[in-house]
């Protein structure tokens, strides 16, 4: 029996609580275990009353790290202050941990493979690079038999978003209240669109694939608040658009150079392509040569898709 | 000690035996363990008298197979009707298999699979599917968390080039004729050109996607013999191309519907992107929602890629 402890309830948790539910036969069937959530860490317990989820919930995380039957957490809360520490007593304790929480990756990746590493236990967090795009399960393949030259990608679905409908017209202001009004967009977009999201996307992405710690203070970051309408017309007329990019070079001596910008690219290449929650990832490699994945980068299931998979990889990996 | 028995040195198995060499330590140092390759299966000894290779080589698949310190084949030989046999002895003596012989797999998937099943050995076949693209690595765990509703892909090279070249003016003889004179094309070219190719690799992925065998006889294959140049031109005269677009549905009875045939896709979408040996994967799934991935189809490298990442695949879930 492989027992979950779930931290947090919004829109990826929720999705996770589904679809494992959808497909526990399929689930069990490959692990050749039963799996079950068994505590459920949710601040607001009030409004989920009527879920099937509701008699697991607690409001204390302490409840649920010192469970000596839960084996494996999956952190979905997005808060970095109240649940690193938490992280560190789990790991510590022996618990495997999953996370989509790219803020406190960027922040503690190092210390908390490290730790795992020491503790003998998985961590895994597909789910915080590019949503469903199942590119982290790839990383340790790839950069082993492969040096990886260059990693370019569009890594943030707000983004997209806003800047479509710049170039239907909006300017950005306009736009970013279409998307908060949408629900596309936080109430505090600064994430999103200053870049930071996709900064600690590329970190994450670009630490692994180069396996050399490529810090948040390694990249230059410029967000899409500066975006003119003017560049958006400018870049259509010459069949491009204008999309936040991610990228990451090594040169030969080793040297990176990692940036985040909002860069003119062809419609018809991939990057030009996207729409909307659509991300991209190319990677530029010595052997495999360009390799290129796309896919929903947010939302509850595509998501929780990437959160499962790290379960299952973890468990057909330890049986 | 990781040792491996190659059966084929022609341009991937040569590439294996490079790759792996060079890249040695890294994977070394992921496996925990040595690994080298200790025999060689090749027919024509001779041409290889200046290899380093050469003093591994044997003509004889029956010292690979009797050998009891071969761990894992790796087999390239395209050889169908001389290797089913020792493939089949050699899981038998528990030996691993990693294969890229997709007219083999495509007639005995499903008995090897069992085979492999029985004798608890790991049978693993990445490259046999569009090259460097690691798209059956992430199947498991896509099928086991989603239903696959459609699979729609360009899986040959050879077409791409022929296709783009009748773009460029030349009728399809002139096309191949020149693409037999760059080695694109073998001297028979029906395997690509009618299909069977593609038709091989859609039977592999589908089956693993719906998770129920799709034979050979479950896909009407069309291929590109008779594609005119008025066909080619009025596609590009609406902003379309024409390629081998190999595609399997499963509707909401289970009833699977493939196959594969020139078609007219959008320039400037995935499949229209595609030159020369790029291969593409589009699959839409129930929760992931739509998944894509591209990269090159062939090639000595970008498939040794593959056939190691396979080799990692098998040693890091059995240590």
């Amino acid at each position: 029996m492989i027992n979950i402890g779930l931290l947090g309830f919004g829109t990826v948790g929720s999705a996770v609580f589904t679809v494992l539910a959808e497909r526990k036969a399929e689930m069990e069937a490959c692990l050749k275990q039963k799996i079950r959530i068994k505590r459920i860490l949710e601040r607001d317990m009030a409004k989920h009353k009527s879920s099937e989820a509701f008699p697991l919930m607690t409001t204390e995380v302490a409840d649920i790290i010192a469970d000596p039957e839960i084996d494996v957490l999956i952190e979905l809360t997005g808060d970095v202050k109240n649940m690193i520490e938490p992280l560190r007593r789990s790991i510590s304790a022996g618990k495997h941990l999953i996370t989509a929480n790219k803020a406190l990756l960027s922040k503690y990746l190092e210390e908390l493979t490290e730790l795992a590493s020491k503790h003998e236990v998985a961590f895994r967090y597909e789910a915080a690079v590019a949503g469903a795009v199942p590119i982290l399960i790839l990383m340790k393949n790839i950069s082993a038999l492969n040096e990886v030259l260059e990693i370019e990608g569009v890594l943030n679905g707000t983004c997209n978003y806003l800047l479509s409908r710049m170039e239907a017209g909006l300017d950005y202001d306009t736009a970013l209240a279409e998307a908060q009004a949408l629900g596309f967009s936080e109430a505090d977009p600064s994430s999103d669109v200053e870049g930071y999201d996709t900064m600690y996307k590329l970190r994450i992405l670009s630490s692994l694939a180069f396996k050399q710690p490529v810090l948040e203070s390694d990249i230059s970051c410029t967000g899409i608040t500066g975006v003119t309408k003017a560049e958006i017309e400018q870049a259509l007329s010459q069949g491009q658009r204008i999309k936040l990019v991610a990228k990451a070079t090594r040169d030969e001596k080793g040297e990176i150079t990692a940036t985040v910008k909002p860069t003119a690219v062809e419609r018809d290449q991939l990057l030009g392509s996207l729409d909307n929650g659509e991300n991209a990832i190319i990677l530029r490699t010595s052997n495999a040569g360009t390799l290129t994945f796309s896919g929903l980068g947010a939302g509850g299931r595509p998501t929780a898709f990437s959160v499962l998979s790290d379960l299952m990889q973890i468990y057909e990996v330890l049986s």
